[in-house]
């Protein structure tokens, strides 16, 4: 069981931020995503895209944006569950909760802090009846460790950013690398496109466009695929292969979060924006792109001040009898968990003469 | 008269991001700020302080943070009141304002969102009952233009970094400088306390310690000051003097504002933090330090959202038949004012082979 302050669902730039405040009122967060690295949307999705309206930042790569944010978590030493989704919540007769994921990991506090986004990003799939008895067992949607495909027979599908980067990148390391799209148009970076069309005239890529996978095949695992062609003269074709990679985006839905018995209004979870977006469930506390209320904007320098807001409710929730003196960084310094200090350099008093 | 969408009362960091917020919504800002130059505090009082609590900087000088939301509203062409204090507001039959300074420029504008921070910053003046009458004759607060100095015989008074920085600064323009301090301890940067030591050892600054100025004598313009010591033995030392400069530093007071008829709560105006931060007047706003609420924190970064969210508000109010739809600067750009433009990369649609 992992046990923490501030439980944190969803390591968006708004629950990473969440690690500091939190960090200067000396309360200790562990962070929940069911992506593979934090950041949220901003790594997954778009990390080489600026975003202009980040305060003091005439212009920031999401990328960019999510390090400089762990960088300033770093001293208060978060710890992370990721590549798992928040499945259930239980509250305790103490009034703490058991949030438990996906693959059953337990973690424990009196504080739990939605700030979800748009709730976890699932991967569109195919629509392909017995897709789901070959997860893990050749087809993934996800590429987490390019190395499982060395030297393996591998079929990609998808026009966009993630098929074309993946199809580069695995020519170098599947032993075939086939590439199938639905059009015959691709829509992604300039670089990619152009690469993929050189890769392809050299035979690195097998490009198969105006096609799709309608059928997939094997006993114990994947054994092969079948490739339909718009071209209605054109046989279906029966590609041998290890690894089916349908790439074709991410959708974001709530997800299970739906279901703790939290007040929802159009897919967002409603909070008192009146004092600390805490939800209508007392210690559960929803904070950026997830929640609503009167007015709300979904944008991240939004979620930065109702995480700072939501951490004094939290303060106070999990020490009852002290009193918080808010003191400015500038004024009291950052004094880390893991022993570091940073604080500005002090004024001199000296005698002269 | 000057026209404008939006006049912001204070340059410091909100009242300056509320013109990017603003900007975006296709409405024009104009400040006021009592100050020369814009930033506030962080400009003023700290420029070369760092600032640890600023989402995504580990680290920024306030100098630096107000740097960057320059360059961020540059597109945006704002117009600057500035070394002006806001004075008199006048709301109009028509449900405009006009704010009047104490130099007696007028603004006019629809909506006016008060980002006075602590206040105007009035500079602590020496008790001496005939100063007022020697203002702008011999007696500044402020050094606005050094070479206001040249050649010319000036008594500082004060022992922090002003009073240091500028003996130091003005030992190289004025024919004399005095630097007066009731204590022999001063409170400021090393560098600086060194280096008006030295120039004291070389007579390049008269150093009078343990001693203050208590009183200021003139016909038409000052011409002299009375020095009292500490040291009850020594007699008053009386100085001809050009320009007695007191740095006493700068103390907040809300100042006017505080006459405008606005709810007034522990010296800070009380807003609808449900909803869009607007004051008891319709039509005025108060965003960060300046304003209160339950839970307010004064912070840099909850003024950012409080601006975000008032413009949206005045943007109704300003546009009641239009419907604003927010688009991310990510995938809409930044349109400036200016006629420039930034946006990101867009994906390339290609059609391979």
């Amino acid at each position: 069981m992992i046990s923490t302050d501030i439980l944190i669902i969803g390591a968006g730039p708004t629950g990473l931020f969440t690690v500091f405040e939190a960090g200067l009122l000396k309360l200790k967060c562990h962070l929940i995503d069911a992506l593979p690295q934090p950041g949220g949307q901003c790594s997954e999705i778009y990390p080489k895209k600026p975003i202009y309206d980040i305060p003091a930042f005439p212009e920031v790569l999401a990328g960019d944006l999510v390090n400089n944010l762990m960088k300033q978590i770093e001293p208060f030493q978060p710890g992370f569950t990721l590549g798992e989704r928040a499945q259930t919540i239980d509250k305790q007769e103490d009034g703490t909760f058991i949030v438990t994921t996906n693959k059953g990991t337990k973690h424990h506090a009196p504080v739990v802090a939605i700030a979800g986004g748009l709730g976890s990003f699932e991967p569109r799939k195919p629509p392909i009846s017995n897709i789901k008895d070959f997860e893990d067992r050749g087809v993934s949607y996800i590429i987490r460790d390019p190395e499982v495909y060395r030297d393996k027979k591998v079929i990609i599908a998808g026009g966009g950013d993630s098929a074309l980067d993946w199809s580069i990148f695995l020519a170098d390391v599947a032993s075939e690398v086939t590439l199938v799209h639905r059009r015959s148009e691709f829509r992604g970076a300039l670089d990619s496109v152009e690469k993929v069309s050189e890769l392809s005239k050299l035979g690195k890529i097998k490009l198969v466009t105006n096609a799709e996978v309608v059928g997939i095949n094997g006993s114990e695992k994947l054994e092969s695929v079948v490739i339909q062609h718009k071209d209605k003269a054109a046989q279906d074709t029966l590609l041998e292969v290890d690894d089916f990679i349908p790439l074709f985006g991410l959708s974001p839905k709530l997800g299970p979060i739906a279901d703790w018995g939290l007040e929802i209004e159009k897919n967002a979870i409603k909070v008192d924006n009146t004092l600390d977006y805490q939800t209508n469930i007392p210690g559960i506390y929803a904070i950026g792109d997830v929640n609503t209320y009167p007015g709300k904007l979904k944008l991240i320098l939004c979620g930065f001040h109702e995480a700072t807001l939501m951490c004094q409710s939290a303060f106070q929730r999990i020490n009852p009898d002290k009193r918080y003196v808010m003191k400015y960084t500038t004024v009291g310094g950052v004094h880390g968990f893991d022993g570091s200090v940073k604080t500005a350099k002090k004024e001199v008093v000296q005698k002269i003469g």
